[in-house]
């Protein structure tokens, strides 16, 4: 059925009038949605884009140069809509829903967010555990509902965004672990550390990577994991439950992927990888997963923008399918 | 006034609510067009893609693996809109025009077509030069008209692609005289060929660049253009006197931008660079403009659909420049 099906879409992609492959990565998206979605007609319906927020104990720590105060700045320009996020979601017909996964300030009650507060940050990694095991579990569940929630509305491709200040340092720690590379190799300059400052953090990570040893991803995600982070992973779990088209961008959507890779191995073949960060770490991650992204332009700026810049590309990629004539239909000659 | 332009733009960029640079490329093309536009809310109206077709007497030297009637046929597959720059298009709301510019067929009357007829193809470059100076003159004359005609209608964003069996040939002559290289660094597999057909192509070409020695873009394009080239060059040159955003794309349209450019030097300025094709000396003529295009997804079909793909990306630069909000505005903390 399977094999059938591939042979199906590849023939139906081959036929269409162009030279053989010469629509390049769209051919390959075309053909992953297809197979996705068991058919040679396959379609975008109701795009929608998550937004987990949260704050995390190791900001104390100062490894970012932004204060705390940014996540939950930050979520209220999400709700007025002035962030890069909203933009790219009004421009791209996406409906955008943000989740208060724990972040450290009280939001006014009646705003459009999503109220799934684990806490108010997680606990300083360079003391304790990030969360307890009831608490990752439940945020596993938490973000399993709002997948559950878009899906009842007729959503059937997500992406996925994050806002929490500090954590890449959560990613960098997740990707070491799931990779087994050096930390050194997993630590970018998330929202602008450089020089002595990427050095530190670098320190402090290395630091918090010797303290734990976990194994299996919800131990790793109890250890490292920031509430936003354990959220994202429920809810890639469930999206690839309801067989969505799932967009990763993004290091920190990338690391919480990698997670949920690890609770479902067959989760990377609904997920379409939108774009690479400029965060060295998060190129390294792609290349380890084997996979090339369909944008590379140089963003870092988390919130899921490479997801929302990305799909006009992947709808492209569904229309030719199913709106090329092929050589017979439109009485063009094939190769000699 | 276009330094003090440079800064405010550059300082709005900056000021938007996310780490400095952090929206990359985006952050490049929202500059350009706003100093193309001399605007800080720059605009994208009425884009359109112009598509011009022609046939290529070298192609009775077998230089392509497709017969020479695919020129005609494709360009009815246009008009049926079946073809792959139809689709996206109509998805990205591109208003195209097909230009025939000398297409070795008679179209029926009243078929959406432009007839800027030149004749039924070029000469056969191996034993005279592809059209005469009066031809290429008419033909650049005929593409900027075509030019005036949808910027009367408001459109300030203009795409260009070709059809032409056989016109790779013409665009790896062009790239070898305008960017001194050698011929077989400028001639890649075009719509199909490889092994020993991609040999015996560099053969042709190396045998017609040895029968002309051009000087100046003019007889360049007398030599070694084709109709729909040098009517492309024509367009170029006006779009940039009416000051539009050019998007460029593919191989044989970046020939005819170099074309373009060595009539006016200051165009390139105004020129969007949308898609590295597949066709390896696309990558070494972009290398040597020393511009990196918005996408990179391995295609190669020509027609400018890289152009009409990486419009939304596009669109996006405007939108976060126009639309996002300010540190100041939405009440971000910046920076320690």
């Amino acid at each position: 059925m399977n094999k059938l099906l591939r042979k199906q879409l590849q023939q139906a992609i081959d036929g269409k009038t162009k030279p053989l492959g010469a629509l390049g990565q769209l051919e390959e998206i075309a053909l992953q949605i297809g197979m996705i979605q068991q058919t040679l007609t396959p379609k975008i319906e109701k795009p929608a884009l998550l937004v987990f927020a949260a704050d995390h104990g190791l900001a104390e720590e100062k490894i970012s140069p932004y204060p705390k105060d940014v996540t939950w700045q930050m979520v209220m320009n999400f709700v007025h809509g002035g962030a890069a996020i909203n933009v790219f979601c009004r421009l791209n017909g996406i409906d955008l829903k943000v989740i208060d996964a724990g972040v450290d300030h009280d939001f006014p009650e009646g705003l459009p967010i999503v109220n799934a507060k684990m806490g108010y940050g997680t606990r300083n990694m360079l003391h304790a555990p990030a969360m307890s095991t009831e608490e990752c579990d439940k945020a596993l569940k938490k973000g399993a509902e709002q997948v559950i929630e878009v899906s009842r509305k007729g959503c059937n491709t997500l992406g996925f965004g994050e806002m929490g200040i500090g954590n890449t340092s959560s990613a960098s720690l997740l990707m070491h672990r799931f990779l087994n590379l050096p930390i050194e190799e997993c630590v970018g300059a998330g929202a602008g550390s450089a020089g002595a400052a990427l050095e530190y953090k670098q320190r402090i990570l290395t630091e918090v990577a010797r303290k734990y040893n976990p194994s299996g991803p919800l131990e790793t995600l109890v250890a490292f994991g920031g509430f936003e982070i354990a959220m994202m992973t429920g809810a890639f779990l469930e999206a690839k439950r309801q067989n969505m088209i799932i967009l990763v961008d993004g290091f920190i959507a990338s690391a919480a992927m990698l997670a949920a890779s690890r609770f479902d191995s067959g989760l990377i073949q609904n997920c379409i990888f939108c774009h690479q960060s400029h965060e060295k770490a998060h190129s390294l991650l792609l290349k380890q997963l084997n996979v090339k992204p369909v944008l590379d332009l140089g963003m870092r700026l988390g919130e899921g923008t490479g997801a929302a810049v990305a799909l006009p590309v992947i709808k492209a990629a569904c229309a030719f399918l199913n709106e090329m004539a092929s050589f017979d239909e439109a009485g063009v000659s094939e190769k000699n």
